[in-house]
């Protein structure tokens, strides 16, 4: 068998990398995916006060004893408290203030009769229901609790979780900055999209389709160009970037051609080669090195191997790299929907849609360097080497790659 | 019982609004996530030629008739050609051209050889396997025929369908603006984060949370800031923004209460009013207008049910808005794992944790004002209203609001 494990290969790849992600402290509307870089206690309770859950009166229960429409309990109006507002007086036995949701309750109230229940009286209020303490009545802390344990450094920042902090008055956050990675396409056969197509080239759709993936995975990526296709162009360019980025990832040049010139990239930068070749098809041919403490990883060139790679081995390493859990991928099972006739030496990953525990093959162009059937599928079947064939009604291991759809 | 249906409510917003959303010509790796805004078909094949997928040799298949480890066939290697290169001469029978892969396959050679089969040779090479016609041969058009239809207007564009667009060579794509939202906080207890906390007042929760699950949603959204808590300052910054914007979204202010300003907001701006309250619990009070064929909605206040409102009502009428059927909100069942005894008069919705068809109520603060509680969950229940409760083992109806976590 050509090649380690994939499992073999993430573990060498995350015993190898030894990155440091700085923190940064960003306004909280900016850091919605982020990562939170420490602890956050509650400086205050929230709500901050005890308040009233609706429109209507507030008053001792006790006073409303017995009330009913049909035998009302009158209490004087002794003022008015809007949300935003603060009642300073005390309240005594038969009376009442009037308040809106969101305000604080008044000193000697413990109950609030929302509007519906009274005459709406501004002088007077006729009661018509009898009510118990707290009553309507919303605690101080009840949401959140002075001191408490907010959220947790390694925690991911969702839209609820700025909504905390912002209604604890942080109007900044500590998170960690962003995963640098760079990103270069190698290969004579590529022209950039946009020039014309001379005869033997192909356009670059691995560019824009690994840098948009970065993209959605929160990672800061920067595009690398050289000047031409060689050992040293390479070396150089990368050289010169390394500094900037925390992961290196490369496409193309890793097989054994003679202008796979990985190899000798690897070579000239004094790189320590951690494996080269995984034992799975498609991209088997990945290369991987540690320069500097920072990982370099050659993807294979054919985009829809790129793009499995991308799945299988960028994205877990960046899961680590960045220790987000969510951005690992998913792993489900399913059930074929149709059959796979062919054999599989290596461990072999077939693109498929997959829905509700079911995996259709709603195409027939496996091809590495086909990229259009992916458009159509939204998972990987995971093969195991020996395999004669997938029947329908077989139970299969996917991996999710596109849960949008 | 109060107010409309949440699916009249639905229907009354999508009737309502007659909004314009304009083109714009994107780079490629800018434009992930946005909806296209033309049919796309094939302007060449990809492959662009017949190419080899492997590195060996090309020549005729019947020249390697019979040909093995033990009896070799020799060819004469004629000529090499790497990726990116095209091979002019034609191949005649006993010739081979060392080629590379994604090279274009020479004229007259119809297979290609591995070269871990042949003995590599340069000036002439030994070959120890017979092929048929066609093996490890990458038509031309094997992806993308020319003149296929690629992409569909309204198709959401992802790093794959971006990838695809690229192998063709576009540079840019037409896609739709994205949906343009304003967002208005009122309330006189909101406090701006990072200010002192005055008695009575507390921080506002809604903006980021609100903000940051719009641009989750790939919306352009725009926070207004107002001078003054009344009707007037709240009128004039809204048609003040009114040209910048397709969809204006608000909270607070809609309810019973004295300082319910929307009412009287609506009224100033001249705007027809759409439906006031929902039979939903939290958040009834939403209160919709249409305003030069453009929608007000105005959220409850509080922050989970300013959330709960946001998922129920705001995406759905997003998802409509720009027609991107990814948005909509995903419904699914689930079984309880807890009981919930409380009887529900109207529909209600409580925030729970959903995980493999499972149902936890992981909490115990169920309260419109509560927002903490909702940060260790992802999914709403749908209780029908009338409900006396729910038991453990029972199915219920559940909308999934975070599926990231």
């Amino acid at each position: 068998m050509v090649g380690i494990s994939l499992e073999e290969a993430l573990d060498l790849l995350e015993q190898a990398s030894r990155i440091d992600i700085k923190v940064e402290k960003l306004l909280l509307h900016a850091a919605n995916g982020r990562i939170l870089a420490k602890d956050y206690y509650a400086p205050i309770s929230n709500p901050p006060f005890d308040r009233s859950p609706l429109d209507g009166y507030a008053f001792k229960a006790e006073d409303s004893s017995g009330a009913s429409m049909d035998r009302p309990v009158t209490l004087k109006v002794k003022g008015v408290v809007y949300a935003g507002e603060y009642y300073e007086a005390e309240v005594n036995n038969q009376e009442a203030v009037r308040i809106m949701t969101g305000a604080p309750i008044p000193k000697g109230c413990d109950c609030v009769l929302r509007q519906e229940d009274t005459d709406e009286g501004e002088v007077e209020v006729q009661i018509y229901k009898a009510l118990k303490p707290f009553d309507n009545y919303c605690f101080k802390g009840e949401d959140i609790k002075e001191g408490h344990l907010l959220l947790k450094a390694g925690e991911k920042l969702s839209p609820v979780k700025l909504g905390i902090l912002a209604s604890m008055g942080f109007q900044e956050v500590e998170v960690r900055q962003p995963l640098r990675m760079g990103l270069l396409c190698t290969g004579d056969e590529l022209t950039p999209i946009g020039e014309d197509l001379k005869l033997g080239k192909i356009y670059n759709a691995n560019e824009v389709m690994i840098q948009t993936k970065a993209m959605e995975l929160g990672i800061q990526i920067q595009v690398l160009k050289m000047q031409q296709d060689t050992p040293e162009a390479v070396a150089k360019c990368l050289e010169e970037h390394w500094d900037e980025i925390d992961l290196m990832v490369t496409t193309g040049g890793v097989s054994v051609g003679k202008k796979d010139i990985m190899h000798d990239v690897i070579n000239l930068l004094g790189a320590k080669r951690l494996f080269w070749r995984i034992a799975i098809q498609p991209g088997t041919p990945v290369l991987a090195a540690c320069y500097k403490e920072k990982l370099l990883i050659g993807l294979s060139g054919n985009p829809f191997a790129a793009l499995a790679n991308f799945e299988l081995i960028i994205r877990p390493v960046v899961a680590y790299l960045t220790q987000d859990e969510m951005l690992k991928p998913i792993h489900t099972t399913g059930i074929m929907e149709n059959e796979f006739k062919k054999k599989s030496i290596k461990r072999r990953f077939i693109r498929a849609y997959f829905e509700d525990g079911k995996v259709k093959l709603n195409h027939n162009n496996h091809a590495s360097g086909a990229l259009y059937t992916m458009s159509l599928c939204n998972a990987l079947i995971d093969i195991p080497a020996g395999s004669t064939g997938l029947d329908i009604g077989e139970e299969v291991k996917v991996i999710l790659v596109d849960t949008r759809g």
